[in-house]
């Protein structure tokens, strides 16, 4: 099915639900799904709105103009308008470990994630064949401390002959830069393998063993300049005990892992995560 | 803060959200929240919607005829208007086992229930004085199986007497007549201690003993005339091993069953319940 | 690390830990993990020993004699010994829904199963290609109606030539006859998409949409005679909502299932599961 | 049950649970639990040995002499010998907040607590007559800048001549001195509402609410003279959402805090904590 979905951010007032679903319904609009939030603190409104668009009686891009025109400016709105097509080109991004790689592959392989993966990028070859096998080119970029510029410019032309919409780091294991990071704000989706704000950095399950902590977990987040700081979109946990080694831990978190970053990529492609300030709404 | 809230369900049609939010931003009401549903399969619109009464411009006994004539009757909607005052009125029944009724006086006691316990039923005395320490009256109404009839006939007058709008069964474990139960339709909440709808009946930890399961749970949900059949309201489960006797799964279960009681009156007090055919829309 | 595992079983009395300890310390074993469990209803004492071969004083294939004749005879023990290597055969038989397969081959790639997987059986051809990619060898035994006894006979011939040990049903969806079942017994693992004894049989996540359970599960098992009632040997769950199509219970449900799978042929693999009677004794 | 509990910790080696179960065995000792963990990196060997004392052939007293020389200093063990009668004397302290006071007066009342409860010591009034209506004497001790010394001192007073063996925080609020923590080394139990060592200190939903973690926790743990920093003997979450206030993170979080503690209450109780440098074993 074809549709529409509209996030909203402007501030807070009475009548704004009135005015978007009296525009959609002016409009012959079928809502999908509704929702909003109210932040008190900052005096804000959010809003997602999705609606079929084959009965919509606007043209797909007469719709913002129109929007902007009859309800937008008048609220002060921050608003941008999606679609589900064509179809979100999302690239993966990965080192030497497999599991949350080939948990997105599964998933897109079953038809699970309506997106496309134009290509596989990673600084190893050892995933290549299987990755190839999902039918989905793979690109080996090395990275060293020397190159890290260069082959920087060379991931980014890749995502620029792609036209890559989001990115997905699938424990990629290297820090991008500041310049990487600007060119795909609050869409580049990284996991990193502790339960955030814990055990930030380097070597998140040694620090966990170390603690002795009784729960270990995984955080999916926008990438930001500051290391593991940018908005959670999803978190989750599980339980360990004393007698888990280091690499029991690596383990057990790694299934904690793959599915809070699918999740995540879930949330993001169905433009359920609106990152403001530092935190997400989630309209799930 | 003084609320309003709006229940309703109609045919599925275009404009319903719409013509319901512009009805309330017509007389100033401030949205504090609103949630829809569809069921594709009945082809029925259900919506929740919670609003500030203070700024509203119609007096709270007005609200529901100026609604039915303006929005209500157009979409041969179904609906209910709900306040947060006066506070409802809940009974508890209870047997001898004190894990629910504790949690939910402690909840009480601490003001995390807006409504009134006008009394607690017993057909046991041992809780009596703990009881009333939190301030609520203790009745005792013994029952057995000669005098049923006469027991029900006691506790309907006491409902009727205490003004009483919804009842909870806190590990009651005494089973309630077809005519007790109309008096009280989808507001009688019980907690029964199995995931439902495994282990209907009596002695559920047992039967999970002997099935050897690996979790096990709590389902609480409204009262109907067939036994442990009613519209499940809210479940939760806890993991239990190989080595655990049935008197552990009790008390691991207990902790479970008190912690969903508490959330289903939570839900069904916030007017967040809509039990439709033998199922529930929880809007959380 | 190679090691020896010793699962016994015998009427509970006083000082088995003490002999059996006794008789690896006699020969110098160095016990890495140690469990027991008395079943006090059954009278029965279940014990679990693992330590490391390298050290030890006896050869891999007296062990299980000198054991008897010291130990075991005395205490009327019903014992079996593992060994880590040479590493278990696991065949995986799957119909077109490739999520738990996946997910298995995923770990195996990933070095998390330390057991070989010599061939995948299938009655679709849809996954052969991802498979062979994984390296593993793929055969189609088409089944029908007609054909069923001399497919399954064509499927015996296959496990017997490849030497499998056991058999798991990653959703292959078709019902193995009690034949079949005998050849592998306690060694065929299936995955059912429900929480049992919830939702038996087909279509449990209809069921369970009918019925509006707020939590669905995903239940290994061991595979007996009777349909989705063998010794269970892992559940877990998660949580629904009303506003979840049968097919969004199903996509939600099939993580379970994967997660829930891979764990129990794990703990199969660790020679960490006893069936007793009807039910599983887990020493985790 | 008349129960004696060995905790033991000593140098790595082979033949300790041979020796230790053959202690057991040659006085008649049913055995009822035994678990053993070795850490690999300290190279230490820890275990917990329960046994039945009515059919055991030692007095109470002679017990640990006979071990030691028997076994204990051949293997260089540290050891604890613990029994579950009498039993052991519980303090609890607490501020304003009942969540967690109530849900383990519950539990005792219940019977589910294998221990006395001497005292309530509050630096508030105003849960003194509920405590008081489960027959637990409630004593007030007052706290201010100026007499924290005098007031410590009068509550070091209360556990002497109570006799108390260890004491519980059940959201106390109160910073304990090092001199009061000293008179019970990993004998004071605290809850931190927080999922440890995320948010220490004050205020940790507040925290956790500017984060936007979509995960918040409870962490109990032994008290040391570092904030927040002392063993971990249990932990546990609960999701929240982006719209979720902080006083809703409260009061989600008050549900794990009272889970979570008495949780932590039971392991010690049973003896099944063994805290070792900054961690915990814990031998459920």
């Amino acid at each position: 099915m074809k549709k529409a979905i509209l996030i909203i951010q402007c501030p807070d007032q009475k009548g704004i639900v009135a005015e978007v679903s009296r525009f959609l319904y002016s409009y012959e609009g079928n809502i999908l799904e509704v929702d909003q939030h109210v932040d008190e603190e900052m005096g804000m409104f959010f809003m997602r709105a999705a609606w079929e668009l084959d009965s919509f009686s606007l043209q797909k891009d007469e719709i913002a103009d129109r929007f902007r025109l009859e309800v937008g400016d008048r609220f002060k709105m921050d608003f941008k308008l999606h679609f589900n097509f064509p179809k979100p080109r999302m690239a993966i991004f990965v080192s030497k470990l497999s599991h949350c790689l080939f948990d997105i592959l599964g998933r897109h392989h079953a038809g699970q994630l309506d997106l496309e993966i134009p290509l596989v990028v990673s600084n190893h070859q050892n995933l290549k064949s299987i990755v190839e096998a999902f039918g989905i080119p793979f690109h080996h970029v090395a990275i060293s401390a020397e190159n890290k510029a260069s082959a920087e410019e060379r991931q980014l032309d890749l995502m620029k002959s792609h036209q890559i919409d989001f990115v997905v780091l699938a424990r990629y294991m290297q820090i991008l830069s500041a310049d990487f990071i600007k060119h795909f704000p609050n869409r580049i989706i990284n996991i990193h393998h502790s339960f955030l704000p814990a055990f930030v950095g380097a070597r998140p399950y040694h620090a966990a063993y170390e603690k002795g902590v009784k729960i270990i977990g995984a955080t999916a987040h926008y990438v930001t300049e500051e290391l593991d700081a940018g908005p959670i979109i999803e978190q989750e946990v599980a339980r360990v005990r004393h007698h888990n080694t280091v690499s029991e831990l690596v383990q057990i978190g790694q299934d904690v892992e793959k599915m809070v970053l699918s999740k995540a990529i879930k949330y993001h492609l169905d433009r359920k995560v609106m990152p403001i300030r530092n935190k997400t709404v989630i309209f799930y």
